[in-house]
């Protein structure tokens, strides 16, 4: 059974709603794992209103602060009366050898995959995300599991692609800021997914690679937002952005916006992050 | 002559304008200072339209990123076609004796005042921001100083209103989020003015008080909007907001706010932001 119980860190009201950091034990993770969540205006844990969820996956060396204090959209998320779920990136302090010696692997950098290199023992972000997370926001908060959404930025737009399409009974409206693309074919991707699945069987890393999950995808009909800076850094080797555009199943469409002059920055994210509130607020009938 | 050459340090585009770091030369802080620059869509250094322009102050243990990383407001920036300057909040790297040992004196705490204790030879943050910035930012951005204005937040709400109200010519709009409205009677205060001023002639130290400079005021007609949380665990004890709405000089007028559940955090003030922005841009005919 899972892990239901969290403890309340920290709450500041914010746009007439609140954000609330919370911890709880993550048997998954083999530590204690923090997240932080935006209740918008007149948000009660028990009455008969329930409120769609965005869940926000961050990117390398991000925590579950980065979105709350950068992002912006804290205005439109009370107006839409959504309820957003900020995740950390990783396990931390598991004491794993190497774990905080690169800013790309380990600690900050879980890339949402489930390890199966013995060494890598907690590193279960795709499952944390998708079960237990979901597991303790359900049954924490007063939201409908049958109206959730998934976004993120780099590290965390390639796993909530990823998380979205693999799961579309869970997640009904998915959209990225500046994707990992296509990890197994750039160096981030390569590294960690090396390291955290090993190299001798790489057909097995296609399941955490947004291209490839897009080209195998045959669920419901999905439309997949976008948005990317033409002045990002990492867009040519790491990102590789418009492979998603490019994959051809006519189940999942993406509407990418090469978005001119913006890089990696938060600043980008929140130029648009109200488009995005938006978009899945529209899938999710918010 | 004030020096004028700054260098550019970084730049990202945000709600179509721009987020640019400088540098330069400060002999008044005896170092290199820094300063961010919010510019909006369509500026150009070159051009017939003279922008408003705002001075933003931060507070303890900021720097010139913490407004534009979590302030939000450059939609609003954007919208209203107005240039914004954060300064950092001390001289850095000195060398003083025990300038790195608290978070509440010397770096990241230069209070907006000239020191004249010896020891803090370089902290002079009240010249820094109303002189040599002043002349800094005049003579490298189309900006249009007769229609400046200056704001703050806890330590940068005090800078502001001790600015803008002993140079009345220079800042024609005032407002604060959660100043130390009276450090010549709070402990945060007390320390600082004490090491930076020296405790034998605390007459002199009315200069930089909020309370006391309003009281002193006899320029043109001002009316300072303040917001202030009440859930700001400072309030009491360090910051005693209501002083300065109980001045009872007609000449300066206190709008204070007091807002339901805020605390003292960025949170309080990215969801006033707006309201603050509309109003200088009231006052500076944005």
């Amino acid at each position: 059974m899972a892990p239901t119980e969290i403890r309340e860190i920290s709450r500041s009201k914010a746009s007439g709603g609140y954000v609330v950091k919370f911890e709880h034990d993550s048997p998954l993770s083999r530590c204690s794992m923090k997240f932080s969540v935006f209740v918008p205006p007149g948000y009660e844990k028990k009455n008969s209103k329930k409120y769609p969820i965005l869940y926000w996956l961050s990117g390398l060396t991000c925590n579950e602060d980065n979105f709350m204090q950068k992002a912006g959209g804290k205005d439109k998320l009370a107006e839409l009366g959504i309820v957003l779920v900020c995740p950390d990136t990783s396990p931390r302090g598991l004491g794993i050898e190497g774990e905080d010696d690169s800013w790309d692997l380990g600690t900050g950098a879980g890339f949402y995959v489930d390890a199966t290199v013995e060494k890598w023992n907690g590193y279960n972000m795709y499952s944390y995300i998708t079960q237990e997370l979901w597991e303790v926001v359900n049954s924490n908060f007063n939201v409908d599991p049958s109206r959730a959404g998934i976004f993120g930025h780099s590290m965390g737009g390639h796993g909530a692609i990823v998380s979205g399409l693999r799961n579309p009974d869970k997640y009904k409206s998915v959209s990225a800021f500046a994707p990992i693309a296509n990890p197994i074919d750039c160096p981030w991707g390569k590294k960690s997914l090396g390291a955290y699945l090993g190299t001798d069987n790489q057909e097995a890393w296609k399941v955490y690679d947004s291209t490839e999950v897009m080209k195998a995808y045959n669920g419901p009909s999905r439309t997949i937002l976008v948005d990317q800076g033409t002045a990002d850094n990492f867009l040519k080797e790491q990102l590789q952005t418009e492979k998603v555009a490019k994959v051809g199943n006519a189940r999942v469409k993406v509407e990418l916006r090469m978005q001119d002059g913006y890089d990696h920055s938060y600043f980008f994210i929140s130029t648009f992050i109200n488009d995005h509130l938006g978009f899945h607020a529209e899938k999710l009938k918010a």
